[in-house]
């Protein structure tokens, strides 16, 4: 059979359902005719009301985009086809002079971009059929209002003529007829609108570059609407590859090779007066999930006109209490019911009222705050509509982190200078910047910043995610800013009206006060409440409580449920007792990585300097006993901390060189000081020091003197810290605490390096043994992150307990890429590319997953009973999670901040991999 | 059945034969009682007069030194017992005061290791049974200097005491009694002399660290001849681990875990008289291969006097003249034939004529030059003795290299100084050198020297390897110096004796000349001749002839047989036209690895610099105009001089830093421009090229920005470079040449890199096609030198027709070792320790040949025809070729001199692997 590419959906005139389905379920279709489509033939199938329509498939676009934006064959004739279906099911036709139908040509891609892709409305209308609309219509004004939106829209989104043209011609039409509002101008003045709109079409357009609308040399406005449609659709496909898209899709990790399905609909008009409207909702509360229907509608308006927030809208609730729309207002209520039966979830729907009668433009799962995602994943869950391990499976681990981000601290005193809608939580402090060129500026400059909008638009989003938070003085909490921010999880305050903001003169004054806020003033914001303070207030990281609790503990009960699939663990990174301490809080089981050298920083880089540098055996010695000293203190602090709990200490790590000056520096003061003639006594003192400091340089840090090598060329200093390792687990068994340390050799590469330092490790612990009189049992096992380790784990496991695989290292020896230099070099590069699908070091890349299979398997071939972990900064991302459980790890360990992220991550891994969660009988 | 410790060999006084073989073959039992004890068996077996005795095992030297120099339960029993069948089967007794039964205690490892471990003879003598000894040989004389010897021997090499001690002693008691010789003492002197060794004995002997030997708390020498055994077979243990010996296994790849073996022999005595005598011989000519019998004896002396080159000997062919020693002269002709009769081989023999009588005291396959390797392999096979594949697997191809060496140019006009004898081939210059501590010194300068002595011993080993060649005034072609040398394949002339060598005053002169040589003063040796000369003699590379074109052209046939075995290419890595040429000559089919950065070096480094540095797009264009060039210009070069072979070109490979100055010192320059007070302008300038070479830093440039992520960052350096392969390729097809280029894509990691590359490469081969009419065929492919490419080789098969193994770089990244570093961190410690067995740089590590497998099946699976090779440093390298064969490969490419060296050891790697050599029906 050959590929379709287009499906129907929604009834015609007859109120026979055409809907032809792409797939079984929605999560089938989406793949074909995308979210949108999918929705609007669901929707159609269980009876609610679709203006009819057809959809282009997704794979039609890739296809197009691969033929270098050309059609294969026959598919323009399928498009036409269903057009013509359409007319037939409506008894209008494109066009018609007499009673033409209107259509909304919008993109649908497999996932959810809000506002990146194009869509053009009223398509259909020219000079000719106008008339047909006020004929049928009645409303001349419509008409012409419907035909200069039109022009506009389609010399913008598929001709990329610069809107400004027309808002500038519109604003000088307000003021030569002396209005200040659109709905104030008279049909005559639309009419003369939608000419003006046409000339600027003619000059703008390149009639060169675009034959199909050039008409005896010029470019004039299409008449044709099979044309207009063809041009439209062809806009639309093109705008997945729009830069805005593709930003977006590369935060939020969906592949370019989707496409997007183009969504040819019958217009509805929510601007055909007082009983007309438009809206957007959601069935219950995104931002903290209370079931509540919620959203905003505009009477007499198109639906941009509220996502845009350029009009303040008015609260769903109201609906009902509407004259004209009481009716509309309880069936869409009725409609909420029926949708979140069908769905079991929550959703987002668009909706226009046209003269009374209620249509559905669109329904999706409602994006959501964490918090929300909590609460309504608990709600499903207590009213029997989902089981515990779906409700689990409802909460994206990544977004927990906004709910692990900064809170106003509790106790901190502040003055509210203003307040907006609280639309998306959580707290931010920063400097005001007012374009988004400035907050990427000072992100990268690490300076934290909160982007001040009067609303933000599409072209803004490389500076909300710069930004720790946004602003803006217009928009509700379903304008774009509310959308976006709510989706990257950072704080927005919106439609705070007190705020006048002139941002070409980076100002902003705020009614009701003197103030006047400036380009690099600190401002803090309150997601959660509205709330905006001049100044910094102290933030707090949230405790873990409530349904955030409630939903870790049902992800902590799958993750050790060993009836179904492997028990999989959740440890921390953490070098001192207030990490590990926070780590506990987390609910960590373990420290799955203490990193000793960060125990040398601060004054005790001076000590190992001294060790590094001194040439005498006494001085090396006197070094090592204040080293055995403060480690023996660590260890201690660190013990207790986690009391009963697994700490895996990892033994010195770095090159050497690390503590030491840069001897280029040095160099560069050398030469100073010979200019400036120093003695040649002081001179010399400088050469040594230069001499020595270079003795320590390597030309590949990363691949040199470092790891358990450091601890073979300096045995001593192992023997250090296996000492105090052994010395405080025997200090604290005696005062009756339960320490359990682990020993790890990091950078192994060789069986034969293991065999020899285990060896002294176990002599030493024997020796602190026999002097204490306390028996200790300390596990020795090795980072697994050279590649020769992991082809070789069969050999290594022999003389390991475990295997800590440390994916940064791994990652950077197996692809040959320096951490060190990733920001500066080709990464970046490749990324853009798509030569690199992700950052191999914040998410496991395949190729290095080979490398920690064989480690696994060779692990457990020479060692039935070891124990395997990834100590990684992959190990608190959710999908190296997910291939860390089908690798068969035991645990993962991440940065204290992450560990609850991890802890769902974990038990949704090993949801999906033992058949995806169970459902209610 | 218990482990046995100990196998006896050779008959009684009753003249049955009481061997008791410890294998079915030599080589079996070599591992069991070593390469000599072995040997000795075997002769005995076939019915040559052997001295009997018996051999302790390798195995229980092993486990004396892993039980800490320990006998485990029951061997000294079991030694004892064989002591006593020893002293039955010869009707005599150790110490016995009337007829004392004297033995020599020898080493014995699995491989020859000539002069490195401790040897006792004359053990069994005390204050009585020397008297037995007067009593039956009636020569007082021979009795003392043998007990005298005997405590010499045993406290210098038993209880570590000084040896200068005893030669003192000699010189005294010759000093007064005004002799100049030895054998100018009297048996009264001699009993002397032994009364005095024995009081050095007392006095340097720790009589608290060795308690065995204390009577009334004073070191006496030890009278009881069981305890002489113990402690003679104790230190002979202990000196496999000594220094020198740990070396020469080092030098030698022999495994520290073999152990040597000890043989407990009666003695035989060449010392008695004018009808004893001793000699050491090869059956052929072991320097260049002449069927002759060779080699030294010395009438009336021990054979350490043959060895040690102490005493000028006579050549073996004049035994038979020798008054009293003909009949012994005939029998060791006929023994030497019987000898390789039995062992298809040329063999090296020590034998004794005690009064007449022969006694075979030695034999083993003769270690010969490569030259003679050669001649001796193809006069075995001609006599019908060994077939061709057993002649092809006589030679070693390591030892290739020294016929590959230097020889005096034909050509060259030169002065002989003097001469020595000619005892290891080749031609070396370099400075002259009196120790081996400044010959090692030398050599880490990379200034070539000769170690100049008057005779070598073991504990120069170390200066001999440094040395390019060696010069001796004494000793003959089997001294100590000669052997090694040969071994090592390094020029040797011994035995010069006009040099009088004064090595305190590092002064030599030579005699019948005014010449005064000092240290570092340019002297040249020519080994394959003995000439040595005063200055530098120019030396040239010699050309496959003879003998070793033969072998080789046998080597060819057996690895492009595709009837047994996979057919098995060698293949060269050149840059330059000359280098190719000699690549051909030497064999090779064709160029596996073509590095075009080294085309980038000399006056070219600027062009490239100038593109690096520019920053306008008019200068960048310049330059590549100006590569392209030049480029084209060197692969027409390559191109013809490899005409119809494959010549493999990389892609430009190293970062591109590399080509610019070191930042560091040119930072220190600004300093000094600095504080003399440049002008601003100029020191802004300054600024500004240093910050511009500071952006190319990297820091780990290993891990950077290079190989294929060059061509990527910048695909006008990969335009220009396949432009000038596709342009130089079809300018030669239009002139009728054939060449025949493959494009090799450096450092893949991920398929993505490839495809990208690839297409880029096809792209610009399509446009050169066109523009020039010529059809060009280049296939494409890459290296597969990063871990993550190993493990993903299934991928980017995909992509490629071949892929070249780089082991460099695998090695490199899959240890994570820094090649840059290898010498100044913890490499050569580790090669100390044993954590690594070999320097993976020179020899395939087993852990990185797993990524070569995974490499090579994944290669396959996606392309059933991907052809593969390697063309790292390993491929020149016989032990790593091996590997390569059993991996799976379809060809090594090593350094164009290596080439013969890689085309024999392929066929032995085919050889081995497919059922061993064939023999001859």
């Amino acid at each position: 059979m050959a590929e379709k590419h287009v499906y129907r959906f929604g009834a015609g005139i007859d109120g026979v359902n055409a809907t032809e389905p792409a797939g079984e379920t929605v999560d089938q279709a989406k793949w074909i005719v995308g979210g949108k489509g999918a929705n609007l033939a669901e929707m159609a199938k269980i009876g609610l009301p679709v203006p009819p329509g057809f959809s282009i498939t997704c794979q039609t676009c890739v296809a197009y985009a691969n033929a270098g934006n050309t059609w294969a064959d026959g598919v323009l004739d399928e498009i036409d086809a269903a057009r013509e279906n359409l007319e037939e099911r409506m008894g209008k036709k494109l066009g018609d002079p007499k009673d033409p139908l209107l259509v909304s040509v919008r993109s649908g891609a497999p996932f959810s971009m809000p506002g990146m892709m194009d869509t053009v409305l009223n398509l259909g209308l020219n000079d000719v059929s106008v008339n047909g609309l006020i004929e049928q219509t009645g409303n001349e004004r419509f008409a012409w209002d419907s035909y200069r939106r039109f022009v506009q829209m389609f010399s913008n989104v598929v001709m990329g003529v610069d809107g400004d043209f027309f808002e500038d011609a519109i604003n000088e039409k307000k003021a030569e007829k002396g209005v200040k509002l659109d709905t104030e101008l008279t049909a005559e003045d639309l009419k003369e609108l939608t000419q003006t709109f046409k000339q600027i079409f003619a000059v703008n357009v390149d009639s060169q570059a675009h034959p199909e609308v050039t008409v005896d040399g010029c470019a004039a406005f299409p008449q044709d609407p099979k044309l207009q449609l063809r041009l439209a659709i062809e806009a639309v496909f093109g705008s997945w590859m729009n830069e805005r898209a593709i930003i977006y899709r590369k935060q939020n990790k969906i592949s370019d090779d989707l496409g997007t399905a183009v969504n040819v609909q019958v217009m509805v008009f929510g601007n055909k007066g007082e009983t007309s409207a438009t809206g957007v909702a959601f069935t219950r509360n995104p931002a903290d999930g209370t079931k509540e229907f919620y959203g905003d509608f505009l009477v007499n308006a198109q639906g941009e006109d509220v996502v845009a927030g350029i009009r303040n809208t008015e609260p769903i609730a109201d609906l009902k209490t509407v004259p004209g729309l009481e009716e509309a207002g309880k069936q869409l209520d009725e409609i909420f019911v029926k949708l979140e039966e069908h769905y079991h979830d929550m959703m987002d729907i668009e909706f226009t009222i046209e003269q009374g009668k209620l249509w559905m433009l669109q329904t999706r799962v409602g994006k959501r705050t964490a918090m929300a995602a909590l609460a309504i994943a608990m709600q499903f869950e207590a009213e029997g509509a989902i089981s515990r391990e779906e409700a689990v499976m409802r909460v994206a681990p990544d977004q927990l982190d906004q709910l692990l981000h900064p809170q106003f601290d509790p106790k901190a005193d502040f003055k509210v200078l203003t307040k907006g809608m609280n639309a998306s939580p959580g707290a931010a402090v920063g400097k005001v910047v007012f374009s988004a060129e400035e907050a990427v500026h000072c992100a990268n400059k690490d300076q934290p910043c909160i982007l001040v909008r009067w609303e933000t638009t599409p072209d803004d989003l490389k500076g909300m995610v710069a930004a720790e938070g946004i602003l803006t003085s217009h928009g509700g909490k379903t304008s774009h800013a509310a959308v976006i921010a709510r989706g990257m999880g950072a704080p927005c305050v919106c439609g705070a009206e007190a705020l006048k903001i002139d941002a070409k003169a980076k100002e902003v004054t705020v009614s009701g006060t003197d103030v006047v806020l400036h380009e690099g003033d600190i401002i803090s914001i309150n997601g959660t409440t509205g709330d905006v303070i001049l100044g910094a207030v102290p933030l707090v990281r949230p405790e873990l409580t409530g349904d955030l609790e409630t939903i870790l503990e049902w992800a902590d009960e799958i993750r050790r449920d060993a009836s179904r699939g492997r028990i999989f663990g959740v440890r921390a990174n953490a070098d001192n007792p207030e990490d590990a301490q926070l780590s506990r809080d987390f609910g960590a089981e373990g420290i799955g990585l203490d990193r000793t050298e960060h125990m040398f920083l601060g004054d005790r880089k001076e000590i190992i300097q001294s060790f590094i540098l001194a040439d005498r055996t006494g001085a090396k010695q006197q070094a090592l006993g204040q080293l055995l000293k403060v480690q023996t203190d660590d260890f201690l602090g660190m013990f207790k901390a986690m009391d009963g709990k697994t700490v895996i200490v990892r033994l010195l790590d770095p090159p050497l060189h690390e503590f030491l000056d840069n001897p280029r520096d040095y160099a560069v003061e050398l030469a100073h000081a010979e200019d400036r003639g120093e003695s040649d006594i002081q001179l010399k003192a400088r050469r040594d020091l230069l001499a020595r400091l270079d003795s320590f340089q390597e030309a590949n840090p990363m691949l040199g003197l470092r790891g358990c090598r450091l601890g073979i060329v300096y045995p001593e200093l192992t023997e250090m810290q296996v000492r105090a390792i052994a010395s405080a687990t025997a200090h604290l068994k005696k005062r009756g605490f339960d320490p359990k340390p682990e020993i790890m050799v990091p950078l192994i590469g060789t069986v034969e390096e293991l065999k020899v330092v285990r060896e002294q490790i176990e002599g030493v612990i024997a020796g602190v043994s026999e002097q204490t009189g306390v028996e200790l049992h300390i596990p020795v096992g090795c980072m697994i992150e050279i590649p020769r380790a992991a082809v070789t784990a069969d050999e290594i496991g022999k003389y390991a307990d475990f295997f800590s695989f440390g994916t940064n290292d791994l990652t950077q020896m197996g692809f040959g890429y320096s951490r060190d230099d990733v920001e500066s070099a080709f990464i970046p590069l490749y990324l853009n590319k798509k030569i690199l699908k992700a950052n191999p070091f914040e998410t496991l890349d395949p190729g290095i997953a080979k490398l920690v299979k064989l480690g696994v398997e060779g692990g457990h071939q020479a060692n039935e009973k070891i124990v395997c972990g990834v100590c990684g900064e992959t190990g608190g991302d959710p999908d190296s999670i997910q291939m860390y459980y089908d690798l068969g790890l035991d645990y993962v360990s991440c940065s204290p901040y992450r560990v609850p992220i991890a802890r769902l991550a974990a038990a949704q891994a090993k949801i999906k991999s033992n058949g995806g969660a169970q459902k209610l009988a």
